[in-house]
């Protein structure tokens, strides 16, 4: 029975019991009649005491039986004193990349062409074990508040957004979209009675531009929910959310945190969520600009990258949290959808988090003629628009929601610079392999 | 502060309390003076009792206030006597059809065209209910066995399976195709050091033929795991997961299945799942054709639909289980990638349960000369699947896995006639929206 590298020391412990261990060759340190073998498998890594030459070759992948040691000296307290090794599976000699090596050095397209090997560093593994519980958390942490699961479809016949960057499938005699987001589906769900749902899916931006926050596919972890009178319920909604997160990310994950303590990861506390400012999108802008004049910047005039940054730096300085949320939107920025606040705002709000929107979100417009008025300002025709309409025909409650991109907010925890980074198989313009 | 219908009862138990509670109108019984109206929400139903003329139309939202009062003859035991109403939303008072009236007399394709509608029927959200348990039992079953989630892209190059059934996508100035399978992803992530893995996404596939067990995108619930010996250690895993399953629905569900048992809605006890039985496909044919000679039917040639519901007919009669677990299918039927096993068989199996197959796994090969040497028998050129071959260069475990498919799985517990009864939103040949 196979035991995993973290068990070993126990095993030792038992006293020169027998085990089998099985893995990846990490690092070989050849002294001719004696070598030391590091071995790694899903639970880190255990050094083996191999008494005889060896052709191995770093990263094959290797299954041997050995006594259980104990040992100061090697990592983790504990050897495997080989007593016969199977190859599974050998590794050409010739690496892309030292998978044992400084991933630092590694640049982020041969990280991204080489994922076979790059996830096998246990720095960008680490990455992908922190979005896990992300996923995770924020599933548990909706289902605890009454929210049920829904899986809609990805394929649609337009958009719901009025926006032109959109893939378009061919899907048999006709053409199909891919979705921008759950938006019509999770009205639908809500006024379908299950009142609270949430759906952790793909989204497709056909957005041409490629930069350090952009995807063309991602992870979008959608919630919407009915009997709401404002943005604010789902801003404390979204906190809680992310305090849950938060929480299971540092129960989980400290050891993918401390990999990554040289890009300052880490994630707020309790404390520091719950107490996030929400500021007016007036506000946030007035911040924005006495940031950059501080900073000799120039003239900032609207939420721009930039003043995300400006704003979060502020929060930090000011309120001890690099989270914070900016409601009432200007109309001219939102969707159609989105419920109106007085003349000219709306009731929506993004969350900004360590210089990153990481959500979008509000109320929506549930009355149907309310909508019937709004589209032809939005330059949309409600014949083109029967079936989103149709959901507000027959009773509706006040309802709205928000969206949190996994990929951002993991990149936000870890302190990677690039989104890419934080998605096993980005889509990019250029990219469409592996 | 808003109550639930549920617990409106423990209210009215502590005397005379003023409760609101909010929902849909789903039945008016108009008796002049006093109306009683049974109001509809995500936790159930309450009756409210109003003393005044109505022009309340079904299927409108309300908010009502009222003491919260014991009765006997409401249903639930509880009612709301009301002292003030206000309308959320209006709906139009002629429905496509009656939400409170029979939902088995209405076709499949009003349910699926009027989802805003179908899904307010209790019958029908049930269906939802329980696949949301499904996918959270998926989930948790599989976490509990050292198995990390993962998000793949579902926009690839090509095909790993090499069908033609694939929708093409207009990505940029190149052409893409939706995902038939996470099947290589999963495979990377195995051999990339995480091991065990698993998703839950959207998979696509261009079928034309429209029957009750195809749909053209389902949610498949995938994992593949690393170190096994052959297909027998993923048959366990699968016997884990589908009890873990079917506990959960039976813990949570016992309302939902209630609904259905119309239709002989159940899951399986843990035992009827680990005592399924495992048998050759060569047995299983035999089986087939003696149900169906049994029954006068004709011969069956190779294990399709038809003996699928022989077998599992047979194993419920004679092994007191529905489900089935059918292995060594021969190579013809399987994909390039699957393991061999003796002179022409695989390491390969499906689960049928209840007449229906639910999955279809495996171990792979992980072996790259093997690959190579197996690809031209398939009409596979190795120069077209470099990516794919690139995962066995650098150190591959022997590895495998498995897919349920979700939709089917929900529809074989509640004995839904037509998978696409159980996706929120189907997609087949003729159908995009909504």
């Amino acid at each position: 029975m196979r035991v995993l590298a973290k068990d070993v020391k126990a095993a030792a412990l038992e006293g020169g019991k027998i085990v089998e261990v099985s893995g990846w060759v990490h690092r070989i340190r050849d002294l001719g009649a004696v070598n030391f073998i590091i071995l790694r498998d899903r639970s880190g890594m255990i050094q083996l005491v191999l008494n005889e030459k060896t052709d191995l070759t770093h990263e094959s992948v290797i299954t041997v039986r050995g006594e259980a040691a104990l040992n100061d000296k090697a990592p983790g307290g504990a050897e495997v004193r080989v007593s016969s090794l199977e190859v599974l599976s050998a590794s050409v000699p010739d690496l892309p990349f030292q998978v044992n090596g400084d991933v630092n050095k590694v640049g982020l397209e041969a990280i991204l062409d080489q994922r076979t090997l790059s996830l096998r560093n246990p720095k960008i593994s680490a990455i992908f074990k922190v979005q896990a519980t992300i996923v995770d958390a924020f599933s548990s942490a909706l289902r605890g508040m009454g929210f049920t699961e829904i899986k809609t479809s990805k394929l649609v016949a337009g958009s719901t957004e009025g926006g032109t960057e959109l893939f378009e499938v061919e899907y048999f005699d006709k053409k199909a979209c891919l979705a921008q987001s759950p938006q019509l589906y999770k009205e639908t769900m809500v006024a379908s009675g299950l009142e609270r749902v949430f759906e952790v899916a793909p989204a497709y931006r056909a957005e041409k531009h490629d930069t350090p926050r952009h995807l063309n596919e991602y992870i979008s972890m959608d919630i919407e929910m009915g009997f709401i009178e404002s943005e604010l319920e789902l801003i404390e909604v979204e906190k809680k959310v992310l305090a849950h997160i938060f929480e299971e990310v540092a129960n989980r994950n400290s050891a993918e945190l401390a990999l990554w303590k040289d890009h300052d990861a880490s994630v707020p506390e309790a404390d520091a969520v719950f107490n996030a400012p929400v500021i007016s999108y007036e506000e946030a802008l007035k911040i924005a600009n006495k940031e950059s004049e501080a900073g000799k910047g120039g003239r900032i005039f609207d939420i721009n990258p930039e003043a995300e940054r400006h704003v979060c730096r502020w929060a930090q300085r000011e309120k001890g949290t690099g989270l914070v949320f900016v409601n009432e939107f200007p109309r001219r920025y939102r969707p159609f959808y989105t419920y109106p606040s007085g003349t000219s705002g709306t009731m929506s709000f993004d969350a900004l988090f360590r210089g990153l929107e990481i959500t979008t979100g509000g109320r929506r417009q549930h009355d149907y003629n309310a909508l019937l008025e709004v589209l032809p300002r939005f330059g949309l025709k409600a014949e083109n628009m029967e079936g989103y309409l149709s959901v507000f025909k027959y009773g509706c409650p006040p309802h709205g929601g928000f969206a949190i991109g996994c990929e951002r907010l993991t990149a936000r925890i870890l302190g990677l610079a690039n989104v890419k980074e934080a998605s096993l198989f980005p889509r990019d313009r250029k990219r469409l392999t592996p």
